[in-house]
C-alpha cells in the first residue's frame, strides 16, 4: 500500500490540500480528459506540492479503472501527494464487502478511498429511499470494511449544509456514523453552492465544537462564495479543504485551488505546499488549463494574466517606486509578474531564467537575450504561447544564440499540397503531396490520410523516413487545437499544439497560422527538427 | 436638481444598490466604453433597477464629461437609479472653490457625487506628501463646499483595510473629517482586493459600532472573495454596496453586481430592486457584456448558461422530480434556466426533459424516444457531444419524430473540393469549390479563404446567398475545435462546435469527422438547416 498522507508538506498531515479536478472538476462542461491527460494533470498536481489527489470513481468510469489501473503499475509516482478513489457507499439491503462498486473501490488499490454519503434527510427519503437508519449503516458499513481492508477513509457528506438547516439531528447521526465506521475526515459539502461565508463558518464551528471531529470543507461557487466559503471553513476549524484547478466543476464551478491556496499562503500565513511551490502555482495553473483545452481566465485571483496587471494611469509613478501598496502580496511569491513594470528588463530577467531551466546559456549572451526577449513579444502579440510548448522555446532561443546544429536542418520544405474531396457518393477522402530537401536529394511525396494533417505527416514520413532511419520510433502522442480568442469566425488564427514520443520522452511544439494545416506543419516542423537536434546530442529532450 | 435617492425600490434609500461599471469597472483590460456605449450601459442599470449610477469622471476624462453633459440635457432619462459623478478631493493647500477638479463635478450637474479620499497613512504620506490634518483638511472642504452647493456626497475611503490595519487613529480621523464635512456614506474600499470576509466583517462591525456612521462597501476580487466580502460587509452593518456588472475592474476585477445582488436578494432576503426585477439579471447580464464586446462569462454564478446546467446522468430522475434538491435557487427567479446536459451517461429521463426544454414532446412517442435516445448513445461513442450544441439535438430529435420541415432542406450537396497549397514561395493558399442543389438548381461556386474551412464557408456563401436571402445576416459568432482524446496523434476524430448569429439570437451546432473540414461542414450545415427551420416559423432558436 502505498502513502497514505502528504510528504514534504511543513504541515503534514495537520492539514489537507485536497484535489479533486480529476473527479469534480470533470463535471465542467466542455471537459473531457483521456487517460494521458488524467495522468498528466495529476503530475503537474503533484509538482505543485497538493497532499491529495482524487483521480476518479473506479468501476462508475471506465477511463477512470484504467487510469487507477495504470498508477498501480506504476506510470503515476506521486512524490507529494496521496492517490485517492471516490466511490459511493454500498447500495441498500446489502454488506459492503458484496456491492460490486465498493469492490472496484478496493480493485483500484488506492490508498486512500473517499465515499460520498448523503446526509440531508430530504436526499435520503426522495432519491436514496430509505429511512435513516439504513442510510447511516450503509455509511458506517461501507467506512469499516475499507478500514479494515488497510484503506484510509475519508467521507463527504452530500449536501450537508443545506440537510443540515433542514433536519440536524440527521445530519449528526450521519456524521456518527461515519466516524464509529472510522472514517479519518467527515467532509461537509455544500453541493448546491447556496452558502455565504459568516453563515457557513458558524455551522462548522458549531459542528467541530459538538463532534470534535476532524472535518473537511467542499464548496461550490452557484453563489461565487466558493472560494471565500473554503476560507471560512479553515477559520472556523476545518483542517482539509477540497478544491479544483482554476474552479472547474458543475454549474458555477468549485472552489479554484490556486486561489484557496493563495490565501491559506499569503493570507493565513499557512504552509500548505511543500517549502517554496507557492511561486509554481501560475505555472501550474496555466499549464492545466492547456490540458483541459480551456483558455486560462485573465482575470483569476493570484494567477491570471491580468491579476497583477495595472491601468496605471494616475498612479504609475507611486507605483514604481512603492510596488507593494498597490498589489496585495508581492506578485512574484505565487509565479506571477506585475504588469505594468514588465519591462524589458523583468522580461529579461524570467527569458533568461528560463534558457537556463533549458539549457541554454543566455546570462554569457546580453544581444542574444534582448533578440529573443524581442522575438517572444512579438510571437505573443501575433497569438503563440510558449508555456506549453518548450521544445519550440528552445529552438527559438537556440535560432537567436545562433546554435550551429540548426545549421544542418534534417529537411528544409519546399512545398506542400493538400487536397480534400467530399465526393458526390459521400466519401470524403485527404491527400497530401510534399516536395523537400533531405541532404542534397529532392523528395517528393504523397500519402493519404483521415483527415488534412493526417495525410501531410504521412506523406512527409514517407519522403523522411528512408533518409532519417530514428524517425520510425517518433509518433504523435498527442495534438490540441485552440481557435483564438478575438478573433471570431473561421477567419481566425489557430493555435496547435503537438506533443511527440520517442518512446522514452516527450516534447511538445507549437504552431499559430490563420491556417490550421499550416499552423500544424509549423508544429510538426519544429517536433522533427527538436527530435533531430537531440540525436546529435546537441540537445535534451524534456 | 434631479434625484438623489434610488426610486421603487422596497428599501428606498435605506439600502444603496451602487454600480460603478462606467468608471471603475472600465478599469478592466480590454474594455473602451464609447459615450453611446456608456449611456446603454446606464439605460440598462437603470432597467434593472439599482439605486445608484456612477457615470466617471467629469474633466479628468473627456468621454466623462461629454456623458454627464448628454445626461443634463435630457439624453439619459433614469427612472429608478440616481446618477453619479465620480472625483477626487480638491488638491493640498488650496480651498475646494478654487479647485479645477471640484468645479467640474459641480459643472457635470449630477446631483451625487463621490469622492475618492486617502485613508491610508503610507498612501497619505507617499503619495500624497502632505501630513494627515492637511488630508483630513482636503476631505472636509471638500465635502461640504459641495455639500453647500446642494449635492449630495458620498465619500470612497481607498486603501480603507490595509489603512486601518496599519494606523487606525488616521482611518478615524479621515472617517470623520468626512462625516464632519457633511458626508451621507462612508465606503469602505478594499482597493487592493487582499481582504478575506471574516476578518473583513469584524472591521466593518467595529468601525460602525465605534462611529455609527453609514457606511459603505467596495471590494476588489484579488482573494476571489469580492462578492463575499461585499455580502459579509452588508451582514455586518454596511447599507451601501459597489459593484461593477460581471466583476469587470481592474486586475481580478471587482464584486460582482449579479452575483452580489442576487444573494442579497435570494440569500439575505432583502429587497435591493424594484419588485420583479431580480428576473432581469441575466437577461441585464448577457447585454452588458455584449457592450463591453465581451463573451459572456458561462460559469458566472446566478446568470452564467452553465450556471444551472447539469450533467445529469446518476440524477436525471431525481432532478425531474424534484429540481429544487439540486439548485440553490429557483432559476427562474434570476432569469436563468436549468439545463440539463445531454452526455454519455443519459438516458430517457434526461432526454425527454431536454426536448421539453428545446420544444420538442417526446413524451408520448416513446417510439421515437427510444430511438432519439438509441441515436445520441450512437453517435456520443463516436465522439460527438450535445452538451453545448442545442440546435444540432433539436434537429436530431426532429428528425426521429420525423417533423416535416425537414424534407425540404435550404439546400443539398452534390460534393465540394478544398485545396491547401504550401507554395515554394512560402505563401500558404486555400480554395474551396462547392457543387450544391438549391431547389431545382444546381450551382457550382469557387472561393478562397484563410483556411480551408474559412475557404468552404465562402464559397458555400457565394452559392447560396443569392437564393436564400435571409443568408446575409447569418454569421459565425464563434468557433471552437476539440481533438478528442482516446485517439492520439492527428489520426483522431476532430469535433467542432459552430456558434451562428443572425444579430438577434445564437444557436450553436457540432459536427464530428476524422477529418476536421468534413466536421466543420457539417456543423455549418446544421447550423444553416436550423436557420432556415426558423425561417418557415418551424422552430424556435434558442
Amino acid at each position: 500500500m502505498t502513502r497514505q498522507e502528504p510528504a514534504d508538506t511543513p504541515l503534514g498531515d495537520d492539514f489537507h490540500l485536497y484535489d479533486t479536478t480529476l473527479r469534480d472538476g470533470a463535471q465542467r462542461e466542455g471537459i473531457t480528459y483521456s487517460v494521458a491527460d488524467k495522468l498528466a494533470v495529476a503530475r503537474l498536481l503533484d509538482e505543485l506540492g497538493v497532499g491529495f489527489i482524487e483521480g476518479g470513481w473506479p468501476g462508475a468510469l471506465p477511463k477512470d479503472t484504467e487510469f487507477f489501473a495504470k498508477a498501480a503499475a506504476g506510470e503515476l509516482q506521486l512524490k507529494h501527494a496521496a492517490l485517492v478513489a471516490f466511490g459511493s457507499t454500498r447500495k441498500a439491503n446489502t454488506t459492503a464487502d458484496q456491492d460490486k462498486q465498493v469492490r472496484a473501490l478496493l480493485d483500484s488499490q488506492a490508498p486512500v478511498i473517499t465515499l460520498v454519503a448523503k446526509s440531508d434527510l430530504r436526499h435520503i427519503e426522495r432519491a436514496l429511499r430509505v429511512d435513516v437508519d439504513e442510510a447511516c449503516e450503509m455509511v458506517r458499513d461501507t467506512v469499516s470494511f475499507l478500514v479494515a481492508e488497510g484503506r484510509r477513509v475519508f467521507v463527504d457528506l452530500e449536501h450537508f449544509f443545506d440537510g443540515y438547516e433542514f433536519s440536524p439531528e440527521t445530519s449528526y447521526r450521519v456524521l456518527d456514523a461515519a466516524a464509529s465506521g472510522g472514517a479519518d475526515v467527515m467532509v461537509l459539502c455544500d453541493t448546491n453552492g447556496g452558502q455565504l461565508p459568516l453563515g457557513l463558518a458558524e455551522t462548522v464551528r458549531t459542528i467541530k465544537d459538538k463532534t470534535g471531529f476532524r472535518l473537511g470543507i467542499h464548496c461550490q461557487d452557484d453563489t461565487s462564495c466558493a472560494v471565500a466559503n473554503s476560507i471560512a471553513a479553515v477559520q472556523a476549524g476545518a483542517t482539509h479543504v477540497q478544491c479544483t484547478a482554476n474552479g472547474y466543476g458543475e454549474r458555477a464551478g468549485n472552489a479554484d485551488l490556486f486561489a484557496v491556496t493563495g490565501n491559506l499562503v499569503a493570507k493565513l500565513g499557512m504552509e500548505v505546499l511543500p517549502t517554496g511551490r507557492a511561486a509554481e502555482l501560475t505555472r501550474v495553473s496555466h499549464a492545466l488549463a492547456e490540458i483541459a483545452n480551456l483558455a486560462p481566465d485573465t482575470h483569476q485571483a493570484y494567477v491570471g494574466s491580468s491579476a497583477f496587471a495595472h491601468k496605471a494611469g494616475l498612479h504609475a509613478s507611486a507605483i514604481k517606486v512603492d510596488p507593494l501598496l498597490y498589489n496585495h502580496i508581492d506578485p512574484a511569491s505565487v509565479g506571477n509578474d506585475m504588469r505594468v513594470l514588465v519591462t524589458e528588463m523583468a522580461g529579461r530577467a524570467s527569458l533568461e531564467l528560463k534558457g537556463r531551466e533549458l539549457g541554454v546559456d543566455l546570462a554569457g549572451q546580453p544581444e542574444a537575450l534582448t533578440r529573443s526577449v524581442r522575438k517572444v513579444k512579438l510571437l505573443e502579440s501575433e497569438g503563440w504561447s510558449f508555456e506549453a510548448a518548450d521544445a519550440s522555446l528552445e529552438l527559438l532561443l537556440h535560432r537567436e544564440i545562433g546554435s550551429d546544429f540548426l545549421d544542418e536542418p534534417p529537411f528544409v520544405l519546399e512545398s506542400y499540397r493538400v487536397v480534400m474531396d467530399h465526393r458526390a457518393d459521400g466519401e470524403v477522402v485527404s491527400e497530401a503531396t510534399v516536395r523537400v530537401h533531405v541532404g542534397d536529394q529532392r523528395v517528393i511525396a504523397t500519402a493519404e490520410g483521415t483527415g488534412p494533417v493526417h495525410a501531410l505527416d504521412a506523406a512527409l514520413r514517407e519522403a523522411l523516413t528512408p533518409h532519417l532511419p530514428w524517425l520510425d520510433t517518433v509518433e504523435l502522442a498527442d495534438y490540441k487545437v485552440r481557435i483564438l480568442p478575438g478573433h471570431p469566425g473561421t477567419d481566425a488564427v489557430t493555435r496547435v499544439l503537438v506533443e511527440t514520443t520517442d518512446g522514452h520522452t516527450e516534447w511538445t511544439t507549437v504552431g499559430v497560422h490563420g491556417n490550421i494545416v499550416e499552423a500544424s506543419w509549423l508544429a510538426l516542423c519544429d517536433a522533427l527538427v527538436h527530435k533531430a537536434a537531440t540525436v546529435r546530442e546537441s540537445l535534451v529532450t524534456k
